[in-house]
């Protein structure tokens, strides 16, 4: 049986009753043990829910608008050949719809009406998409010297907007308040995000040929896919499918690194950095919740923390660009961390890292990042 | 062998050498031979090139985004379940990456080294993101009053702009005459940009477990993706694939509708239709040059064309949003007339559609389209 366990005080509950963090405050997990036959998944629709066996989520209880199983293409990062997932290929534009899906699926299983959610990008998309796919009202709770414009995507979905006047932490206080009577819909807080962006893992070992690559490199803001990755990786490991959890290479911007901070400083625990402006916008979290298990993912696997400069994420945008590729800037830190690590890899390193979100995110600003 | 057919005079040439129209002045085809052994595609990636034997490109010579075997979801359009192709989920964000990937691809086999082309929409992005995959020079003709932020896309992919002052036939004619001394990557006149939008069928057969619905709803601007749908589902029945040829139904907007008014006439041939403006822009071709094969494609197949009015479009646009799925007011306009042809279909029918191109292509536009 699927449950709910406390990262701090080890008390487990049960996750038909909405509950996002322990009576103790800690952070949750799930308890919860996969199953899968490769063979049963071959001849199954391309999307996530081909490892369905492997989600938290009852059979029959599926929501999808067709997300999952993104493409793997060979592209030249740092002088060789990585493996680029086309993460920015989901419905909504990013990754972030691998959680909202089996998050969102759950929700709507266990009877959820309404939920709340705080962020104003990927994952406020992805959220706002799978609650109007499942019926469930949905309010966004964004710092209110948003634009309007920006906020557009979220918008057409149906979702309400609940501007909050303050800082950034002011509308998460104001989301975790109004969490008290609503179900917390977190790409921070909720497990079954979590164990929804660990299908990455799973589309990567089986597009290898049910095969670990050596290194997979990703964003590390709140770690959604880090952390994700590491669970997918982990349990593919312990059913045997693969042979060991591959290294996990978390990159930040070099304007917001309170990981790479803690990494190279050997603490267990991640202390709040202060924030610059930078282009990889998606990934400037000063405070990361779930920083001690990032570290921890990165350590586990014998990886490494890599910050990257404003100058190399502009010059991976655009190098992205004219291989044929239109991604976000956010995007771009992570192939530019994946470029610096990849020109110094073995040369038989199987290296696996992905392309975050879409371009047309920020379409509007296209024409000044190209020609600037 | 394949070879370039002259649909007006019949004189035929070597597909190795470029070429876009017959000395005549006629439209070319493709005379072509496709084979497929449906239990080979099974175990294939999930590109549109899993049809390698049914495309017109030597083996080798594939050029690859990641793009196709786009995901097909139910969703309830006029009251109904109608099948719906995500092909907003293309790498550029739009079905044109299906011809571009192979007419691109053909022009790396046969030795091309710079094309042009005049788009400043979908087509435009499609051929410059395939283009600079294949490292070819790429020059996009277009008009000179289009603002810089909607060409972004285009120049992230490193083509270059080739402004025209005038009219949209002046920018036409301008490509035209650089079309004698380069390739000219057309998405009207090149027949290997029809053999890659044929693609669409295969997948749809392929994915009702080659079986043919019987209604396909599509656009109709330039018909690159009603007539590549024709290919293909006659293709496909002529290898014994499917047992016939869906209904193609035609939708237009109908503040430009010059097939719908040829459709109704009973005329053999498509006459200049004067555009309002539209949502729809993308297809508001007020003379598609293919008119005369675009009407042969509906009526040949039982079909029917259908124009949709503005109050259709923004209906179907926001109704698509508050599902879920995120798609261009062209897009909306498919939509729309899917759901007006859904409404009054058999209850027994298998009714596919598409979304053709992705909301975040006017993102900058969503929050007024959303809120007016």
């Amino acid at each position: 049986m699927t449950r709910f366990v406390c990262r701090d005080c080890g008390l487990d509950f049960d996750v038909m009753v909405p509950r996002w963090r322990c009576d103790c405050g800690g952070l949750l997990d799930l308890d919860f043990t996969p199953s899968l036959d490769p063979a049963k998944v071959a001849g199954r629709p391309a999307t996530l829910w081909r490892y369905r066996e492997a989600l938290p989520v009852p059979e029959g209880a599926e929501l999808t608008l067709g997300e999952g199983f993104t493409p793997m293409v060979e592209v030249e990062l740092g002088g060789r050949p990585v493996l680029v997932k086309q993460e920015q290929l989901f419905p909504t534009g990013s990754y972030k719809d691998r959680g909202a899906a089996v998050m969102m699926a759950m929700a709507a299983h266990i009877g959820v009406t309404d939920v709340v959610e705080d962020s104003s990008g990927n994952a406020g998309c992805a959220v706002s998409a799978f609650a109007a796919k499942a019926g469930i009202r949905c309010r966004i709770f964004v710092p209110a010297d948003n634009s309007p414009g920006k906020l557009g995507q979220i918008e057409l979905y149906g979702a309400e907007l609940n501007p909050v006047p303050g800082s950034r932490e002011d509308t998460a206080a104001a989301c975790m308040a109004a969490a008290k009577d609503h179900y917390y819909a977190s790409h921070v807080y909720n497990p079954f995000f979590f164990h929804g962006t660990k299908t990455f893992a799973y589309e990567v070992a089986e597009q290898l040929g049910w095969r670990a690559p050596d290194t997979v490199i990703l964003p590390a803001g709140n770690g959604t896919l880090l952390l994700g990755a590491h669970i997918g990786f982990g349990e593919l490991r312990d059913m045997g499918l693969i042979e060991r959890v591959p290294r996990l290479v978390a990159v930040q911007s070099a304007r917001c690194a309170p990981l790479c901070a803690a990494f190279a400083e050997g603490a267990d625990g991640v202390s709040a950095a202060v924030s610059g402006p930078t282009l990889a916008e998606g990934i400037a979290i000063g405070l990361p919740m779930r920083g001690t298990q990032m570290l921890q993912a990165v350590r586990d696997t014998g990886g490494t923390c890599l910050a990257v400069s404003e100058e190399a994420i502009l010059a991976a945008f655009r190098d992205a660009g004219r291989k044929g590729f239109c991604i976000e800037p956010t995007s771009a830190a992570v192939a530019a961390g994946a470029a610096r690590y990849a020109k110094n890899a073995d040369p038989d390193e199987t290296i696996v890292t992905m392309f975050t979100g879409h371009g047309l995110k920020v379409g509007d600003k296209l024409h000044k990042l190209v020609s600037d």
